[in-house]
């Protein structure tokens, strides 16, 4: 497997800045996230007015003129989501939601921010019927009931790939449009989520309205909670906690934009990119010099 | 004297981004500094390729496109230097370069970076034939000898003006392009300043070739060290210490851009202007909130 110098995980300002500045500084990348490159600012109808160099331009717009800058630098969007991120001393291994691994010599965190907390039960049972993942985990409940509680319609065909595998899938979306699939096995609830009960494992989810029971949850949020991603990574409620220079608490791992913490704002998020970049290019040169002193 | 919400210092990225978010958070602005916004964006005359949002521009469309931005939303630059901050506990009063002052409520230093230090006696002598406004302290060397150290071809007027009022000049340019002059007592020598003596107050100014007596030397930088521009302002080196609501040690007053530190990078500088300009709203609020409680 090659190893990247730098994963940038995201694809919303700090990420599309973080993956110019690594590259002027002649580093390896792997940007991972969407064409569609951030909801958040597709969702933008009205002229955004304090993005300094770009003049009253609608989310749509700015997201344009950012995929077309990103093309004209050669740099490339890997359309994974990363899952998990696991610190393995001198590397990083990102698990993807298409079941493989990457690795990368340095890790950029840059994949907005979640409203809300965790389910009840959903870090205890996390891996134990808890799942982020659909492709990597849906073979573990082949033939079995599950649940799929969805941030986005990105997650309809995440869902019918589970709907090809398990035998019944309750689809929760979070969002307001209508899902729909290609599998009749498929049904559609609008109910809140509150809690995943169970004893040694999950066995079901608690709503607003009823009790579901499953031998699988699927939790497909647009963004994860920093702390779930990322074993060990110091946070403060929903906000990574990063230094002046993007620093985590974890060497090598660096954290741009909204999951970086407040203001929600895209010239910030696109700032603090290029900060965490020039301090991951920092990063690699030292441990470079001090790989050559051992020589 | 009308007293703006946010007196803003200097028309880099840093500054230009704090006013456009200050004026869309309704807060009243003060921006000081350049119509040619930054002489740093203007050298620059290879492609930019990091600007997120500015696909290869040079300097000079990067300062056309900003400044386009800025006049629209309806900001105005007051082309004023600020020589000194002082905090008042409750807002902040601006020396200006023309001798005026003027008032804030809170301050975003945004003024950028000046390589080097002070010269050796700089300091020591500030205020006793050591001045940083030509304006302001014109008046007390009238017939008298001074020197003025210029770190840009805009101190020729103030030179000029100096010489109008002094019986002599000695004029440094710590720039490439020959001086010009329109008073004859004006002379342009170029040597290196090393330090200032004196004993009471400022006597010479010691050069790499000699020592120029003289009342008074001017040091008219392009950026005013910080720690000179503000009394009581904690730095490290060239920067100011702010956190990473870009706050400094002196509540009400915000750095951004290059003056905060390290990359001196576009983008950074426009990302930390959004910040302070949210830190500085916010700081204003929570002002009115407890002034509204104890009425």
């Amino acid at each position: 497997m090659t190893r990247a110098d730098i994963a940038i995980i995201g694809t919303g300002p700090a990420g599309l800045e973080a993956a110019l500045t690594a590259k002027n500084r002649n580093k390896s990348i792997l940007l991972f996230g969407s064409l569609n490159l951030s909801n958040k600012m597709q969702v933008i109808d009205h002229p955004i007015t304090n993005y300094l160099g770009l003049k009253n331009v609608t989310g749509k717009e700015m997201a344009q003129a950012f995929r077309d800058q990103i093309k004209d630098a050669g740099i490339t969007i890997t359309e994974q989501k990363v899952t998990a991120v696991y610190a393995m001393g001198t590397y990083f291994t990102l698990q993807l939601s298409n079941g493989e691994d990457a690795e990368a010599e340095t890790v950029i965190l840059a994949a907005g921010v979640t409203a809300g907390r965790p389910y009840a039960g959903e870090s205890e049972f996390l891996g134990r019927g808890v799942s982020y993942c659909a492709t990597c985990d849906a073979p573990l409940y082949k033939g079995k009931k599950v649940i799929v509680i969805a941030g986005s319609a990105e997650e309809e065909a995440e869902a019918d790939f589970l709907g090809e595998v398990c035998s019944e899938v309750t689809y929760i979306p979070l969002y307001a449009s209508t899902p729909t699939f290609t599998h009749s096995n498929i049904t559609a609830v609008r109910e809140k989520p509150l809690a995943i009960t169970g004893t040694m494992k999950a066995q079901a989810l608690k709503t607003d309205q009823s009790i579901i029971e499953a031998d699988c949850i699927f939790i497909l949020r647009e963004a994860q909670f920093p702390g779930q991603l990322v074993p060990g990574l110091t946070t403060e409620g929903a906000a990574v906690i990063a230094d002046r220079g993007m620093r985590t608490n974890i060497p090598g791992l660096f954290a741009a934009g909204d999951i970086a913490g407040l203001p929600y704002q895209f010239i910030k998020s696109a700032g603090e990119g290029n900060i965490a970049a020039i301090s991951a290019a920092a990063y690699l040169d030292q441990k470079k010099r001090e790989a050559d002193s051992r020589k």
